[in-house]
């Protein structure tokens, strides 16, 4: 049988752990990878990750599927890069954003294209950072189908349906939307929160106190640098607009505090609870 | 042998946790429980948190070692109501804001009373919350020991050292800055978070997006509003010095993306990953 190649462009976290997940379900996967840093090359392939190493995007063309585990701004670039591929091939783009790509795509390729967004990922990043349990329950969305050809829709769908995940479909504009008050505002947050410790003399005394609630609330701000410039570039107007809201909720938390209005800060406290009945 | 005897004020997560640790080190303790719910004091025996339930408040003073696990402002009123147990006797809070509670206890009792703060807790509340682990490795900061009779401070550090709790000393003022850093003002973000998400038209599409870092970071918005009401109110000016230092790290990313200055808010990530080092 031969078997179905998948091309893996960015062998980190996200690239990793999806041929980890492919994996486990089947054999008929063949793993070329492809990654600018020679190191995490090697390792992706002493880990397994994939099966061989390519030099150049050339050697991917020839993948039935090829996967962009890149930031967004390399996303872009790359599928420019790939015009000439097989009219069955199917590239499939786990950005974090999804408006820009979806619109960015050559004309020629944009029914080989799906642009989807797994909703999960952790702080930690590079191939040994890779996991087989990173997909599994969790959702992806799928963004602007209807651009998708018929057959790619299936391919993504099925993929993505055999390590469990769970899909999502949306417009990309909704999407970026969403994804910036559930995720891109919620970094700002954290990298702020990080900060706004360090930046007290006593910060080594006030972080040796730290309890589950700061770890938890300041994990996402070991998050890449590089990776999230590039999102909150490409998602720009969303993000501010998801930052002016939370602004707004933490002045009304302010104004009460300062002006001691106790039973209205209790009932606004009261509302922040119901997040729990839908999530 | 004559057991020790435990009084323990508040049978919720923090009360029962601690009893289900303390049991697990030996069979030396006895333990009476008082609770307004009368529901929490049955589930609480059922459980086995404690080995009897106490009508009033009186019944409690017999014991070698009170536990005061309630709300901040409870545990000054509680405290004055404590004023003629026996010279040996060894109060210990685990309040969350430490320096009204150390200055509010009454002069004839402030050598009996401990003022701790075991930095641990989970979003959860109640008898049935309690589980054994909760304060294994976890931090406990005890404040203004000076103000302590040497037997009590004995007392209360062979207790917290037998379930493996790290001993931390400080001034209640220090700690009361710091907590509202680490503990306070993280809370005031959740809150605002979850708000700031479920006011919007779509929550819940957008919720259903939800992944690891947004269910992080709204864990503790879970919290119990009049808990967080009290310690709000008693920690008022370290809080809002907390909020406003989080303010200006979030408008300082905020003007960045207006701005587009991309370099600089890198490296405003990059500062923010530094936290790591330390925690």
């Amino acid at each position: 049988m031969t078997k179905t190649k998948i091309g893996i462009v960015g062998l980190g976290l996200m690239g990793g752990s999806f041929s980890i997940a492919l994996q486990e379900t089947s054999d008929a996967f063949y793993f070329i990878g492809l990654d600018h840093n020679k190191d995490h090359c090697k390792e992706a392939l002493k880990l397994g990750l994939v099966d061989e190493i390519a030099e150049t995007l050339n050697e991917i063309k020839i993948c039935d599927v090829i996967i962009l585990t890149i930031p967004v701004d390399g996303i872009i670039a790359v599928a420019k890069a790939l015009t000439d591929i097989d009219s069955q091939c199917t590239i499939i783009d786990f950005g974090s954003t999804k408006k820009k790509i979806s619109e960015s795509i050559p004309a020629e390729i944009r029914k080989n294209f799906v642009a989807a967004h797994p909703m999960t990922g952790t702080e930690k990043f590079g191939p040994s950072a890779a996991v087989k349990e990173l997909y599994d329950g969790k959702v992806v969305v799928l963004c602007d189908m209807e651009k998708s050809g018929s057959y790619q829709q299936e391919v993504a769908k099925d993929l993505f349906s055999a390590i469990h995940m769970n899909l999502v479909f949306m417009g990309a504009e909704e999407h970026d939307r969403h994804a910036a008050f559930i995720s891109h505002m919620p970094h700002a947050l954290s990298f702020s929160l990080a900060n706004s410790v360090m930046r007290q003399e006593a910060s080594t005394s006030i972080v040796a106190l730290a309890g589950g609630g700061f770890k938890d609330m300041s994990r996402i701000a070991k998050s890449s640098p590089n990776m999230w410039e590039d999102i909150f570039r490409q998602n720009k107007s969303n993000l501010l607009e998801a930052v002016y809201s939370f602004q707004s909720e933490l002045k009304k938390c302010q104004r009460m505090v300062e002006n001691e209005e106790w039973e209205n800060l209790n009932k606004w406290m009261k509302d922040a609870n119901t997040l729990h009945d839908i999530l």
